[in-house]
């Protein structure tokens, strides 16, 4: 009895659910000290202790019917004034309360603006490899989902199949800095050049295509490199913000979109935001979290412990003779299949406790995903077994 | 650039957005003391306080990576089995983990699980009057809502003309009892024919029909009334539950569905509804307030509160010469417009500074709802204001 769509779903995502059941089993078998699990987005590292203390600090003083009750459904004034001078502040910009609207998260806010924007038949382009959801949130809305192929020498997008796969019906490229699969960080000629394609499309079709920036690494990011901030490259970026990783906040549900005013018909696309995040069942973003948030907005998680072990698995691998791009953000390392088949290599690595996950989930098969947000523990006593993995080739 | 279906909903959506800028206008112009707010369905009562001290002991004693993290997406499974218990303790009936799926809301919940079961062109049944947001949680999913035109005597549902309007096509009903508008409990004798006008439309169709029980005012209920639980007479019974009002927690967004067992094809409803909770944006209701509402499933706000206000507004509004059949649950009462044209009473309404809801919004025109979740000063404060407005009649 579910609907079509659904039992298309359902059969797809089984191949996760069955790792993570996988997962519980090898667990149980050998101790879930010898069982290297990177096969999950999931912090490691805890949120500021900020967070408590803003948690303890809203509950005892506020007035509960504020801090638990309905609000606008765009979010509090007072939480969205504070966001948006916090990106001025760190980015140079003039948002104001109007440009921000609180989200249930960066998952929330795509569903948000892609139910705002699209019709039926609208296509809208990524960048492979991309995080499988995409998908699934485009086709909510009937759209249709274009794929560029990757690029696989620095996974830096390839801008001439992107410019030829751009048509009348595009209404949207979602882009992913820092990226989930690769943890690469779009250079800014990168963005400069992207935006000079899209700029000259929309002149040739008479048509608005907007930039969505997918933006839950936006913080995480290591040796002291830059992630350029898309409205200010191109004047049609919405962005997408999540504070899952930045304050490792995955569970709360909580993340913003900024709609610039320069945007085209930004007034109706800030309008139909707010409708659109009642009648998909949101209503708004959790209330208390929204609070927390502001009052943490300039807290940080510990990214040296990612670093930490980005290093020392990055040097290993590379040692052992796999190859992978140095990730700059994020916390993915995105490595090169020992061989052709990355479903079988997973597989292959599953038999020595390795939990990774296919590159073909993302749209690039011939290479893995290994999560590193695990205890440091993990990577080191996982170490021996991806020596004895690369042995094997 | 706005979608074609969100313009059309940003339209819609603007009468009431207006009489919220109206409100804020007049409070300005009189005094907030002075204007009668009676248009939103936002809890007065606060929070028991045992959700504080809930938040408090969370945050201070369990893991942060466990209370802030990622869990299955649909709900950590301590949390679903004490829900499941409470439920099984109250109604006697039988759930485990497996039939609980933490939601965002009611609203969320409806969205999961219309999502799961419609296919385009699908027809979901409700009887008027209703909460107007059903119509746009249907059309997300480009499903047709029918309506059963209202039975004013006693806002019990019209059974025959609903029997008339189940088709091949049918896939769902969303009963709502507590009943927003109208505070109208659907009795036993109501429920037991429902379902049986259900049994017999499915066996002549040869289809199943799910029957979608929304139930964010099931705890508000007054005079000691009995408000069935609707798996134990129908067994293609799905509930979406909400502690909004029964916490008086609306902003935080958590709620959950059942999916019972008995139901036809549960299993596949049960994967299918995990997987929307994902796809739609949710990814899974917010992680501490989880929690938090296991930690407090036996708490309960103070409806003597509401019940107060009820009492009041009833005996003041029927001594002076409105009509109102008597609610026996949620914060509303629905009277009958002094004039034919509910829009336009709402209007002068407005003129005496009393906001009320046009019953229009809730497909019945000729009446208006009153939410009376205010201060008793307010309702104190208003009478005046109500008597004159019905001496103009």
């Amino acid at each position: 009895m579910i609907s079509d769509k659904m039992k298309h779903l359902v059969q797809n995502s089984s191949v996760i659910r069955a790792m993570f059941e996988e997962g519980k089993k090898l667990a149980a078998q050998y101790g879930a000290e010898n069982v290297y699990d990177f096969s999950l987005g999931n912090p490691s590292v805890p949120a500021p202790e900020e967070i408590k203390e803003a948690i303890r600090d809203i509950v005892g003083t506020e007035n509960d019917i504020l801090v638990h009750g309905y609000m606008n459904n765009s979010g509090y004034e007072d939480v969205r004034n504070t966001i948006a001078e916090s990106i001025n502040n760190k980015y140079d910009t003039k948002f104001g309360i109007n440009n921000i609207i609180m989200t249930v998260g960066a998952a929330g806010g795509l569903n948000v603006i892609l139910k705002t924007l699209l019709n039926p038949g609208d296509e809208v382009i990524t960048f492979a490899p991309y995080f499988g959801e995409y998908k699934s949130y485009v086709d909510n809305y009937d759209g249709k989902l274009v794929v560029v192929s990757p690029n696989t020498a620095t996974f830096q997008p390839n801008l001439s199949e992107f410019e030829s796969k751009i048509s009348p019906k595009t209404k949207a490229v979602i882009v992913n800095t820092p990226n989930n699969p690769t943890g690469v960080v779009y250079s800014e000629e990168t963005i400069i050049q992207l935006s000079s394609v899209l700029d000259k499309k929309q002149k040739e079709y008479g048509t608005a295509i907007y930039m969505i920036s997918d933006e839950p690494y936006r913080e995480l990011v290591y040796d002291g490199v830059n992630v350029p901030y898309l409205t200010k490259y191109y004047r049609n970026t919405i962005v997408g913000y999540s504070f899952s990783k930045s304050l490792s906040l995955p569970g709360e549900r909580i993340g913003y979109l900024v709609i610039p005013d320069e945007a085209v018909d930004s007034e109706d696309i800030i309008a139909a935001a707010n409708v659109a995040t009642r009648i998909l069942g949101f209503v708004n973003a959790p209330s208390l979290m929204q609070r927390v948030v502001a009052k943490c907005i300039n807290s940080e998680v510990d990214i040296a412990i990612y670093n930490k072990n980005r290093e020392l698995l990055y040097d290993s691998l590379t040692e052992y003779g796999y190859t992978c791009v140095k990730p700059e953000g994020a916390f993915y390392l995105f490595i090169k299949a020992l061989e052709e088949n990355d479903v079988a290599f997973a597989a292959a690595a599953k038999r020595h406790n390795i939990l990774i996950v296919p590159g073909s989930s993302f749209a690039c098969p011939g290479y893995c995903r290994i999560a590193y947000c695990v205890d440091h523990g993990t990577i080191e006593r996982s170490l021996p077994a991806f020596k004895k993995l690369a042995e094997l080739y």
